[in-house]
């Protein structure tokens, strides 16, 4: 069929299942946003900048298994990139769409706005090749072609990539295929039948069998096909805190989160022992390994990821985690499953005028949180503490574990809430993090979103001041009156705005947040130099890790 | 002497003129920061996000003559990348150091967090290497030649460089030199007086001489220099508007803008048909030359750049430029000035009542403007408001008018304030660039700095509006209570707010403003479709340009 260019770039993303595109308009991508506008189902959502445009699409790819920024040449894409990068570290599918200048001037190496003006067109897509998995400059040539490249690259890797779109050629008619984009299975059938017979024969003499999940569980589709086969065989199993939430954390097979020395006994024991463990392609980095302290059984180790598959130290190329699973869980004898043990009582106690502490309140939360909530939990202090917390069934819990990028969550909540609005979006997010990028609130409330925002004041960067700098000024933040910028964003909002010092005011807080249906923001008081307890334990070990033997923490 | 790794970068650095270090903790730069807070003369300003240090640092190095950011590896240096670009583009000397893992980590790579957990170490290097001019990684064996040599370089080119400094070698103790820092002349004398000799042969037979200055002007000292060879031989000027300010716009022998097609008759009169043109390092970008309508006399021009000389077409390498002028001037005859003639008496009449528009808010501030202030122009309207204005002598005007990136103005305010805090310092921002980088107003507040800001509200990307999209949705930005931000940052702080409509609130609130010796924040309320005329040509020339003859600006 005859299209533009551009037209048919946007019906590949509805294909994709996508229905928002983040981004700022610039003079390189007008043209597209109008083709944006005449397209059926997808809308634009400008952001405040493109920075935030990035984590709104991570925390929308997240929930909807694909996402599309748009910037404009230079200045927007460059903006954008840590979130871009942080969606290759964390596994998700993003496409970044840039305006690019006239397909002419890039050839000729003409000198524009919004570039080094030297000539170089080769620049930004140097820049993103870093961090994406493929890169395109689409032209009246290749335009189908390279738009199904990196658009099923994008799909099978679970990584960001790069399409530049020159502003004159969006609207040129092209020759397009009127079938949908079909991503292809890389399964081939020996090596299927291969890996599953190996499989077939560890399970035979296996008696202490486990999984261990990482993100890409989550990622590749692998969840619910493992949910399965845990369910048929009752094999117990643990997740790295990179995992959290990705199966069910309430059910008996539950180990706990394995960190190598600081798991709970239960959950090493059974990875570091087992004679069968499946692993979907863990990533053991400090923060997640108890400083590398890692102890996998590789003689016996499965390990399933998104690019290959290896049983025993054996690789199988060819092999799709997924079908994989699925024909040996066909496969394993059925296991009748142990009555789970009636959950305790919950009695939990509040002591009405007590101060809101780091310890009393990650508990409190986890009562607070539903099954089907969606949690996004900003890194340090509130990824720290809700990670021993025991998450409901059906919980999707969101983090920058890798990236780390602070600032990341609030973008990311106006993602996950335009992703589904049915569920309910829960952010907790300190004052340091908020800062960053605290613009994106105002989207939020413009769309009339309504999450539960918890802002944890505490007047600084926590986990680096239990880094080094307990007392420095440098971790210090202004303390801003959080709680009234709800109403200088959205004069006309409606929203519900409070404030908690104490359990007291916490426990009435919760209930008003619950009740409101609306957007809530709440900002809780906690001491500057409280932590989670874990944060306790990680600071001075990072400080080692990081500064070594001459460092100013030994000072 | 004995030092460690990072005192002796941080001498280097106060040997650069830097005072001032912009940046974010983050765990791999925590032990940087414990040194800064040991060093002399240097202060370390926590910015609330990482792009907000780079253009603040940016704005920095455009009255300080250097700059520095300090980020964290991965999250950090990639969030200030496009600030970094920004200076690349607008050639200004900044120092990005960024904090990296420990060493030994990098080279075996380690999975680590704020990296893709890959085990790549070089990609952050790949991404710096497009936007800056040396990089490097520290180590014990290379950190002092590593330090100068690319310090140096930042110096002699006048462009970014980039420094990964190893969380764990900070503390390290070196062999350093005691000297100071010394950034070497590369101007060969032999190549000079050629050089020179050419010159003043061209100039014997000039009738038309002429000067047209460009920003490089300003970044490589020539500014002074071209004052004086002005001042002796009574040459006429122009200026292209990426150097607007960097000369006298008073002076008799001013020519005004040259533009291409779009300059004042006399300006280009005077640039075309010149027989002896001294040019320094002209950029053409469709912005700054009409749409590339530029014509120099190519065969009579000298060409004065930051890397080379070039008369009438023959290349001169290692001639410094500034050698070259100075040696000139000396050579030059003295002409007698002519005496300027009376400036017209400023006949200023206000309409009280009138609604503020675009035409007559720019000529009133051009009269606000005191010499000697630095006024800091937000691309887009601001920019190309203030652009046909006569700025006073002694006025620095800052704009990002190549790089162009939206937003940047407002932290460059923090680092311009703090690189001069005896200037007055007035801002003029939109409120579609405002919105990307709003946080930063607390840290000007927080530091007690004074700039007078002009926040310019007409609901939206106006630059866009005359592009494409004039009533377009996508160029909508949520309508804030902009004067009550100082208050919800600084609860303590003091300042003054004020909103004007009119041109009677207008003169009231900038008499207020002036006399107040405070920070003054200053809504301007404007109609969304109104424009400085220059942007209403600009707009659908530049549509034109961007989506071609199939573009939907035709439609």
């Amino acid at each position: 069929m005859k299209t533009t260019i551009g037209a048919f770039l946007l019906k590949r993303l509805r294909q994709l299942g996508i229905r928002h595109v983040f981004g700022v308009p610039g003079d390189y991508n007008l043209q597209f946003l109008e083709q944006i506008k005449e397209a059926d189902g997808l809308e634009f959502i400008g952001t405040c900048n493109e920075l935030n445009a990035a984590y709104a699409a991570d925390g929308y790819a997240r929930l909807n298994g694909a996402a599309a920024i748009l910037t404009t040449y230079g200045v927007g894409e460059l903006s954008a990139i840590c979130g871009v990068a942080g969606a290759a570290a964390e596994h998700v599918p993003m496409v970044c769409i840039t305006g690019a200048p006239p397909l002419h001037a890039m050839e000729q190496g003409w000198l524009l706005h919004h570039t080094l003006a030297e000539g170089n067109y080769d620049d930004m897509l140097n820049c993103y090749r870093q961090f994406t998995v493929a890169q395109t400059r689409l032209t009246p040539l290749n335009a189908v072609t390279e738009t199904d490249r990196v658009l099923i690259a994008c799909q099978q890797e679970k990584r960001p990539v790069y399409i530049q779109l020159p502003s004159d050629v969006s609207y040129l008619t092209i020759d397009a295929p009127d079938e949908p984009l079909v991503i292809p299975s890389h399964s081939d059938p020996e090596r299927l039948e291969a890996a599953l017979a190996h499989l077939l024969e560890l399970w035979s003499e296996a008696r202490r069998p486990a999984l261990l999940i990482d993100m890409d569980a989550d990622r590749f589709g692998l969840a619910g096909p493992l949910r399965q086969l845990v369910a048929k065989a009752q094999i117990p199993y643990a997740s790295m805190t990179t995992a959290k939430g990705v199966l069910d954390e309430t059910d008996p097979l539950w180990l706990g989160h394995y960190i190598g020395r600081s798991s709970p006994p239960r959950a090493k024991e059974a990875v570091e022992t087992s004679d069968f463990l499946i692993a979907t392609a863990p990533r053991f980095t400090e923060a997640n390994s108890g400083h590398f302290s890692q102890s996998l059984p590789s003689a016996h180790t499965v390990q399933l990821g998104g690019r290959r598959t290896a049983i025993g130290g054996e690789f199988y190329e060819g092999v799709v985690a997924r079908d994989l699973v699925e024909a040996f869980t066909e496969r394993v004898g059925r296991v009748e499953a142990e009555a789970a043990p009636p959950r305790p009582q919950d009695g939990w106690i509040v002591e009405p005028s007590a101060a809101l502490t780091q310890a009393r309140l990650w508990p409190r939360i986890a009562r607070f949180i539903a099954p089907g909530d969606v949690v996004i939990a900003e890194s340090g202090t509130s990824n720290i503490g809700l990670t021993p917390q025991v998450l409901p069934a059906g919980t999707t819990y969101i983090t920058a574990n890798i990236w780390g990028s602070i600032g990341y969550t609030l973008p990311a909540v106006l993602g996950t809430a335009l992703a589904d609005e049915k569920r309910r979006h829960l952010l907790f997010i300190g004052d340091g993090s908020f800062q960053l990028t605290v613009q994106e609130l105002s989207t939020i409330l413009r769309l009339r979103l309504k999450p539960i925002i918890f802002l944890l004041n505490n007047r600084g960067y926590t986990i680096e001041r239990f880094i080094l700098g307990m007392k420095d000024a440098y971790n210090d933040v202004a303390n801003w009156r959080y709680t009234e910028l709800p109403g200088v964003f959205a004069p006309e909002g409606d929203f519900f705005v409070a404030q908690a010092g104490t359990e007291q005011e916490l426990e009435t807080v919760l209930q008003q947040a619950a009740a409101s249906g609306k957007l809530s923001f709440i900002e809780l008081h906690l001491d500057p130099f409280d932590a989670p307890d874990n944060l306790k334990k990680f600071g001075p070990a990072t400080a080692e890790f990081d500064y070594g033997p001459r460092g100013p923490q030994r000072a």
